[in-house]
C-alpha cells in the first residue's frame, strides 16, 4: 500500500458495472411506487430504511459510518494520511412525491462504487475518501446547508413533509437541531467535493454527449410581482378607459422571455404562477400576481436582468395606468466548479473516450453549498429526454457506467493534485 | 277625452319628480342592505316583495295588472284605440347579488310615474300602455326571452339561484313553465318598446352629457380558449426548448387588446379569466385556459374580430409550438335602436333643453330581446363614474327626473308616429 503513496494510482481500475445497476436496483425498491416512481420524502420511514440500508452497504467495506448534526450520512474510507483533508463525493437519497430511481441515488451509490472497487484491491489513496448522504436535499437542503454553515436558525424556515418540526426530523434521522453547527466543515475537512449526478435536463442528449462536466451551479432568484389595475365591466367599459391588470402582466410575462432570451450566455427567465381578480369572464382584471424566476451561472447576469426588468416594469406601468410591485422571495448566489476539477474530469473523459461538453447546472444540488467553503466539482449523465422528478426519468445502465468511471478516475487524479 | 284623439297630446305634461324620488326610495327599502347595497335576487322574497308592491302601484293608477307564462309583470293602462298594439316601457326589479338602487328600478319606476302623471290629468293615449317587469333579467332574462320566443326549453339552460329548477322560480312569481310559449309576443301586441336605464358605463360623464340615446345593445360572443405547451424544470429547460402556454397565452392576451384598440368602432374585447397549470413558481406552464368575450354594435364586426383572432392563433400556435384551441361558448347578436325612436327621444331632448349623445349599450337588457320582434329604443341617464352592480351605483335624483320626463314626452310621441 505505501507504493500508492509515492507512485501514481493504478488507473486501470474500473468501476464493476453489474455491481452498480443491481445496487441501484435495490435501492429503487425502497419506497417503489407504482407507474415506477419512487417516493423517498426525507425522514419518512422509506427514506430512513434507504439511508439504513446505504450505511450498511458502507460498513460492508471497512468504511467507518457516523451520521452528524445535520443528518447527513457520512462513510469514511481511511487514506494512507489519515490527517489529510478527505476527498468527498455523494448525493442524496430523498425524493420528491413521485421521484425517478436515479435523482441522488446515482450519486450515492457510484460513490460508494467507487470504495467498493478500492476495497476489492485492496487499495487506500492517500486522502480519507468521504461518501457523503445528504440530508434532505430535495425540500430543505439542511444538511449541506449545515455543512456550509448556511442553514437558517429559524425551524419556521424549513417546509418539511407534513410541517413536522425540523428538530424532530432531524432527531429520527440521528441528527440534531441543538448542535447543528458542529456540522459546519472547511477546506481543512474536506480538500474537495466531487458529485456524479443525472443531468435532469436534455443538453447532453440534445447534444450527443456522454458526459457533461459541469461549469457551476447557476444563481437564482425569485420575485413576486403584483399589478393593480381597475377592475370593470368588460361590457361598458372602453378600450382605452380599461387598467387591465391582465393585458398589463401579459407585457410583463413577454419582457421576462424575450430578456432571457436576448441576455448573453444562456439564463433563463420565467413565470411559472399567475393568479387573476376577480378571474371572470365578465369583468376587465383588476389584480394579477405572478412569480418570476430567474437563473444563470453569473451572478452579474441576474443583477443585470433584475435592472432591466425594473426599468421595464416602470415604462410599463406608466403606459398602463397600473401600480406594479416587485419584491424578492429567493435569492441564491452561483457556485462556480473548480477549473482544475473541471479540467481533470475532461482529461478523464479522454482517457476513457468518452464525448463531453461544459454546461452550467441549472438544478440545486448539495455540491452548491459545498462549493461554498471548498473545491467542487460535478459530473453528469444524460437524462432521457431531459425528464426528471418522474417516473419517466431514465438513464441507461451504460450512461450510469461511464458517469461511474468517470467519477472514479478523477478521484484517483484529485487524490494527486491535491496532495 | 276624444279631444285627444284627433289632436296632438300636451306636451306641457312633466313628471312630478318628487313623487317619482320617493318611490325610487320606497322600492330601495325591499332588500335592502349594508353599504347602500340592494339584494333582491330574482324569484327570492325581496324580489317577489317588490314585484307586489309594484303591482299594488299600478293597479291603484287603473291599470289592469297580469303575470304571464314567462313570469312577467305586466300593467296595461287602457288607450282610446282599444284593439291598437300596446305601446310598452319598463325594465326590471331584480338586482345582482350587491345592486345599486338604480339598475332596473329606475326604467319601471318612470314608466310607473308616466301612468300616474297621465292618469292624474285623466288623460289617455291613443294607443294602450303596458309597464313590464321583466322576470329575471340579471341572470337568465327568462321574461323577455319568452317575449321574443327565444327562451330555452332546456330548463338545465337556466341558471338561477341555487340552482333551483326554473319550474319552481316561475311558479312562485305566477308564471307557468309548461305554458311559456304563450308568453310570445309579436308587433301586433306591441308596435314599439321604450326602455329607460342607467347608463351602467362612463361615457356620459366623460363627455358631459345629460342623455344617451342608445343606437343598440351590443352583440356578444364569449370563447373559451385553450393552449398546450408543455410543462417543464424552470431552472433546467434552456429558453429555446420551452414550449411555454403562458408566454403564449401573453401573445393572445395582448393580440385581443390589440384588435379592439385599432378596429373600426368600438368594438370591446375581454379576457377575463386566465388559469394557469401547474402555476407553480419553478415549472414552466404547460397548459393555459383563457376566457374571451367580445362586443360590438355590428355582427359583421365582430365575425371579422374572430376571424382576425383565428388567423393570429394560426401563426402564434406555429411560432410557438404549442396547441391551441377556440370554443364558441356564448352568441348574443346585436339589436339595433328603430332609427325612428331615436330621432323621438332627440327631439324631446332638445325641446327640454337636455344634452344628449348617441352610443351603443354595450351591457345587456331585456329591451335587447324586445327589438328582436318590434320597434325598440333606449334612454340612458349617467351613472356616476360608470359604476354599476354596487352600492356605489348613483344617479342624482335630478338626472332620474331628467331621465323620465325624456321617457314620457318620447312615449307621447310614439303615440303618434305609429297611429
Amino acid at each position: 500500500m505505501l507504493w500508492l503513496a509515492m507512485t501514481p494510482l493504478p488507473l486501470t481500475l474500473t468501476i464493476n458495472g453489474d455491481r452498480l445497476t443491481t445496487t441501484l436496483d435495490a435501492l429503487a425498491q425502497i419506497g417503489s411506487q407504482a407507474g415506477n416512481t419512487v417516493r423517498r420524502l426525507a425522514f419518512t420511514p422509506e427514506d430512513l430504511a434507504a439511508r439504513q440500508a446505504f450505511s450498511d452497504w458502507m460498513t460492508a467495506v471497512g468504511m467507518a459510518v457516523r451520521i452528524d448534526a445535520a443528518g447527513n450520512l457520512i462513510g469514511r474510507y481511511l487514506g494512507l494520511a489519515a490527517e489529510a483533508p478527505a476527498l468527498a463525493t455523494g448525493s442524496h437519497l430523498d425524493t420528491v412525491f413521485s421521484g425517478g430511481r436515479y435523482d441522488g441515488a446515482l450519486g450515492v451509490i457510484a460513490g460508494l462504487e467507487v470504495v467498493r472497487v478500492l476495497h476489492e484491491h485492496d487499495l487506500r489513496l492517500h486522502h480519507p475518501l468521504e461518501v457523503i448522504v445528504f440530508a434532505d436535499e430535495e425540500r430543505t437542503m439542511v444538511g449541506s446547508k449545515a455543512m456550509a454553515g448556511n442553514a437558517p436558525r429559524d425551524p419556521a424556515r424549513y417546509a418539511t413533509v407534513d410541517d413536522e418540526p425540523i428538530q424532530d426530523c432531524l432527531a429520527r434521522a440521528g441528527g440534531n437541531w441543538e448542535a447543528l453547527e458542529t456540522a459546519r466543515l472547511s477546506r481543512q475537512d474536506i480538500a474537495c467535493f466531487l458529485e456524479l449526478h443525472v443531468e435532469q435536463g436534455g443538453i447532453l442528449e440534445a447534444t450527443d454527449r456522454q458526459i457533461g462536466v459541469v461549469e457551476g451551479i447557476v444563481g437564482q432568484q425569485r420575485h413576486r410581482l403584483t399589478i393593480q389595475g381597475q377592475a370593470n365591466h368588460a361590457g361598458t367599459t372602453p378600450m382605452n378607459m380599461r387598467r387591465d391588470a391582465l393585458t398589463t402582466a401579459a407585457q410583463l410575462v413577454l419582457a421576462v422571455e424575450d430578456m432571457a432570451q436576448h441576455f448573453p450566455g444562456d439564463p433563463v427567465a420565467t413565470v411559472g404562477a399567475l393568479q387573476v381578480w376577480p378571474n371572470a369572464i365578465n369583468i376587465v382584471p383588476g389584480f394579477v400576481e405572478m412569480s418570476l424566476d430567474m437563473r444563470d451561472l453569473s451572478q452579474e447576469v441576474i443583477n443585470h436582468m433584475l435592472a432591466q426588468l425594473k426599468r421595464k416594469i416602470e415604462t410599463v406601468a406608466v403606459a398602463t395606468r397600473t401600480k406594479i410591485r416587485i419584491q424578492p422571495e429567493l435569492a441564491v448566489e452561483p457556485t462556480l466548479a473548480a477549473a482544475a476539477v473541471q479540467d481533470l474530469i475532461v482529461e478523464s473523459c479522454e482517457e476513457l473516450g468518452l464525448s463531453y461538453t461544459h454546461l452550467p447546472s441549472r438544478a440545486s444540488h448539495d455540491a452548491q453549498e459545498m462549493g461554498r467553503f471548498t473545491d467542487m466539482g460535478m459530473i453528469f449523465v444524460p437524462s432521457q429526454a431531459g425528464v426528471s422528478h418522474s417516473g419517466e426519468e431514465y438513464t441507461s445502465p451504460e450512461q450510469c457506467i461511464q458517469g461511474a468511471n468517470v467519477l472514479l478516475r478523477t478521484l484517483l487524479k484529485l487524490d494527486l493534485l491535491y496532495r
